[in-house]
């Protein structure tokens, strides 16, 4: 290898960073670095799908140490791909430019190879109806001389005598189209009526259509679930990277952000509501149907739609204004940038939000297009780190209402718990960092194809034999070629270090066994550090063997030990030995496997049978909250009487941490796990 | 005279037009045709005072038959007042720019000469202080760990305990300013709370300042009441001609326009908002000290403000933001029209209103600059030709609490008129036309500095004795040239016709006696009409008599006829033979002399001293309104209660009518006036 100098590359908005020899191409220094970047055609400038934005700025936080565009001049044919305009922003494809000094790169999504799987399909879960929003549709008559009441009153006494609706008002803009819409209608009329307290809209004639979304800001990835309000039915699902995650991956480089710019959260915040309305407007979209281009004479093409019957398809054609309801669940921090609060106290001890209520925001207020007359209702947050999202969690899964204690826990970039049952329920927050959701670990990517999902390691020969998303043969009944390995998602971050332990390959403490021998175990020449091959160059698409290092197993050590303290803390609040049921929500609790997840310790012991994945229990919150007003109002009772334990200043919490950074002593812990697990690993002290 | 070809010339927004010579200059024009323009250095360029817009478009509907700007090229001197982008919009000085063709010409507030003498002060009347936004000056305690309660939750704590306030929201605006507002304030903040349910500013510390603004908004003058919150005090009072004006006179000009132009509705709601915009700064820097100009070394020029100690002067310094509540009363077309409602169906029989309700808004939905969080409350209306400016008189007269029976007339550019008690009240309307208000008059002028608003006639001699607004002494205690007389403005107008008739130069029928003799009774040999001269051309500044035409009497007659008329038919209605007391409301009333209105029979009968003005009534209600929030509701009560009577369709409206027409048989009703009006006057049959 032609050892010339190096340069850093940071890739956004995944933040992963690493040094290139200077020359090599974008596309290639994703590969070295573990970025996937698509590029269909191999770098031939055929297919365009490459496209990455170089960013030009001031990088010092990121440790770039340069504002410059370091990159090689323009070439012939990615004019083909990149206008003027992207042109003028930074664009180039990726297998054209190449790196001349450091660089900050931000990957679109569209350019981001195999799409993330996202484990936020909406559950089916039963919902009562009763949203926020009704319909009503009624006729009225006309005023005439012996009666000139006006429209507004008399659409009022029409909507009492025949549904009871009382005091009602109705927004500004409504009121605007009232007159029309009263005789385009031939006075009949739908109106949509927030909260039996105020008419948002109305429409000409009988209509029965009418929608919302909810909508779960991750840190990030966002997801929002398009339903009908009046069928409930979960029409679409949306998601998007959050458009925040150029700023910083996690909420305190966010918070800090904020602090440190002058119109940082404002721009954080247009941000978000920009991807908001991406997603809006893409639901609204699913549900037209597919454009098609049909060749006319002359030569001239025209994009029509499939005209299809409105019978067929009974929300053909829905227009942004059809949204008459959103409902958004996030943690404090995302609520806060939403917002635009000023997040820096909630990063700052003792992290007070700014509110714990939930808030009703006019749609248009926030920039959200919607219908002009159509609110935001944002669920409660109960503490600086235990946020909306963690209220969607309980008024889900409903541990207030429970006979049973309940351990919920919920782990994203940040964990919550919440422990507890009808007679009082806590709640807390642990900073578990992003190594369980497979982020900055040196073989860490997000559950995409290529990813190592499930691994286990031979106790003898030290093979390893795994499974990557996007292919259902294991390793060993593939060839090395097929398998295009690129590193481990999240789900599989726990068996690997359940593997790891059981083989003997790591200690109790977490240090790799170096008695044990391995051809696979080794020392880094580089870095000087210990670290094991997962798999071989010749299995992966990154040219490069994945492997998993010593600071990797601190890595995840550090996050399960954090969750176990927590939940061991918080049990000791409650007097409790143990409890009657785990529940792991998020996407990471869809594909642990819980028997590792035990066997690691990731939270205190329990009958596996008791322990159970709920999902996106967050969205799934979302959404309740969309469909079921009164569940808003359990959400606004529950934010204020869960009793939020900061678990830093708990006086066991350090001991507690230290002791559940060590793997367990699995014997005393799990007898039946005898046999299944060798004895000299079993007895190790 | 050089007996050149006539051009048409209409002023806006006067409306007033006439035929003049070509090549005469703008500023001749105005003399002639009696409109008022500013030009302090008498034509010579020198003082920039008589700048008009000379407006491009079609006027047919205004009888104008070309849309070109029909004026002289651009003289040299003009762009000493005009600069590039006014001159662009039509702006020419009027000494400069002469007649070629039929023209429309703006007259800019600015220029019109003697502002109108306004007579929408604020009345001293008696308001128990209860307003929709009150103040709460609090200390909180910062949070611990110990209670880590948001900072909203911690604020509403505080606010229930020491003030009872519960269930509490918050304006967003408010909510991103509140933890930095805590933290700025070390926990000590001052709240507005509006009507006890939503916090709509915080601001750091203690204080007590806090303003809001009564608007009447009437067809033609909007006037501004900028009252302190807190003492009730009405600091400063704001006057300004309603900018629709330039799209039509009267309501159902405007009406017209709204339905003839796409952007119509849209056009006007922007200027009246952009006006009410206006007169809210003026009231903030009404409240500022004077600027001076200083001069600094070398030459430079600085503007600061005399420095004012705020002991001194409590309120200096005002900002926008802390006008925190608006009141509005106006008629339902400029309601509808003001908040973008189509006006077409109040314009159409039987003439519904959009809504009767009063309205909260946002000020920020309307795009009225206060304080971002503020409401503007918009009373409610009664029917579609009884709006909010009569609810605000009925709340500041209070028919509905009296024993006795009251007729109360508000005349304006439409009359509005109130009959009954707490039994059973009713409300009409009836289109007076302005003559009552002097325009549209060959004589007519607004209330300004030359306006005729006194005058008796002697019967023997018929030598007119007058006396004009800017002027204490009567014309028979002046030379002629002393008076400078420009017409004869609304309280002249009933004074004209009811000394008119006493000397005997028009009959019963309202036509001229063609038997009296009079040297100031002449046919006009330009329209072959009859008239009468009221002020010699010597006595007047317009260069040439003011007179009264048969015409002129005819729209009097009709004005004062369609009032008594109203009346009448609504005492029928109720079964009454009299009323206790007559109550007259407006700017009119202010001015009319009650005895000749009785004379002319404005109104039926009723001792003199029953009779009463009360002012701008309408614009009173309009600050009980936002100083106590219980005539809020009683308002919106009161606008259902009162029952709104069509006159047009009543059977015996047209015959009562006609008869009112005709000058009353004084003798029959007025007994006690033998001996002051001959005798063969009074028996006149």
């Amino acid at each position: 290898m032609n050892k010339g100098e190096r340069v850093k590359v940071i890739f956004q908005p995944s933040g992963r960073r690493g040094e290139v020899e200077k020359g090599t191409t974008i596309i290639e220094a994703s590969r070295q670095i573990g970025v996937d970047i698509e590029a269909l055609c191999g770098g031939k400038k055929a297919c365009g799908k490459c496209k990455v934005r170089i960013e030009e700025g001031s990088y010092e936080r990121l440790g770039i140490s340069s504002s410059l565009r370091h990159v090689s001049p323009w070439q012939m044919g990615e004019e083909k791909f990149i206008n003027e305009k992207e042109r003028a922003e930074g664009y180039r494809l990726g297998c054209c430019a190449k790196v001349q000094g450091d660089v900050l790169v931000f990957v679109p999504e569209e350019s981001r190879a195999g799409k993330q799987v996202v484990s936020k399909a909406a559950r089916d879960i039963h919902i009562d109806w009763n949203p926020a929003v009704k319909l009503y549709s009624i006729e009225i008559a006309p005023p005439t001389f012996e009666d000139t009441t006006a429209d507004f009153e008399r659409l009022c006494e029409e909507l009492d005598d025949r549904y009871g609706l009382k005091n009602l008002t109705i927004d500004f803009h409504a009121l605007k189209d009232l007159p029309d819409v009263l005789r385009s209608g031939e006075w009949q009329v739908t109106v949509s009526v927030w909260m039996d307290q105020e008419i948002i809209r109305v429409r000409p004639g009988k209509n029965d259509q009418h929608y919302g979304m909810a909508i779960d800001i991750g840190t990030t990835t966002v997801a929002g679930y398009f339903c009908n309000l009046d069928t409930m039915e979960v029409l679409d699902t949306q998601t998007l990277m959050n458009p925040q995650c150029k700023y910083g991956e996690d909420i305190m480089s966010r918070i800090t952000y904020a602090s440190m710019n002058s119109s940082g959260l404002q721009k954080m915040s247009s941000d978000i509501i920009e991807g908001l309305n991406t997603i809006l407007q893409g639901a609204v979209d699913s549900t037209h149907p597919p454009k098609v281009k049909i060749k006319e004479q002359e030569g001239q093409t025209e994009e029509k739609r499939f005209k299809v019957s409105e019978d067929e398809k009974g929300y053909a054609g829905l227009g942004i204004e059809d949204i008459e309801d959103v409902t958004i669940v996030c943690n404090t921090a995302m609520h806060h940038i939403l917002l635009q609060l000023n997040p820096k106290h909630v990063g700052m001890a003792p992290f007070p939000p700014v509110i714990h209520h939930s808030i009703d925001v006019k749609a248009r207020d926030l920039g959200i297009r919607i219908n002009r007359g159509a609110y935001v209702h944002i669920l409660p947050n109960e503490a600086g780190f235990v946020g909306a999202d963690n209220v969607g969690v309980l008024i889900t899964e409903e541990p207030h209402k429970s006979e049973e204690v309940q351990l919920i826990i919920d782990i994203g970039t940040n964990g919550e718990l919440v422990l507890g049952n009808k007679e009082r329920l806590i709640s807390s927050s642990c900073a578990t960092g992003p190594a369980l959701e497979g982020a900055q670990l040196s073989c860490g990517m997000r559950a995409a194809p290529g990813a190592i999902e499930r691994i286990t390691i031979d106790p003898e020969s030290h093979e390893v034999d795994y499974k990557v998303i996007g292919r259902d043969a294991w390793k060993r009944f593939s060839k090395p070629e097929e398998m295009k390995t690129k590193g481990i998602c999240g789900s599989g971050i726990l068996d690997l270090l359940a593997e790891l332990f059981k083989a003997g390959v790591v200690l109790k403490s977490g240090q790799f066994n170096k008695e044990e021998e391995s051809n696979r175990y080794r020392m880094n020449s580089g870095n000087n550090q210990p670290e094991f091959v997962i798999a071989w160059k010749e299995e992966t698409s990154i040219g490069k063997d994945v492997v998993v290092t010593q600071q990797d197993i601190r890595q995840i050590q550090l996050a399960k030990g954090a969750v176990y303290a927590g939940c061991k803390v918080m049990m000791k609040r409650l007097g409790l030995e143990g409890v009657d049921r785990v529940k792991i929500a998020g996407a990471f609790g869809t594909h642990v496997d819980r028997e590792k997840a035990l066997i690691m310790g990731l939270f205190p012991d329990c009958e596996i049978e008791r322990v159970s994945s709920v999902g996106n229990a967050a969205g799934d919150g979302a959404r309740i909250a969309l469909l079921n007003r009164d569940k808003r109002k359990e959400a606004d009772w529950v934010s204020r009487n869960v009793e939020y334990i900061e678990l830093t200043i708990e006086e066991d919490f350090q001991r507690e941490f230290m002791a559940a950074m060590h793997l367990p002593h699995m014997k005393d812990r799990f007898p039946h796990l005898e046999g299944i697990v060798p004895d000299h690993i079993l007895n190790q002290t």
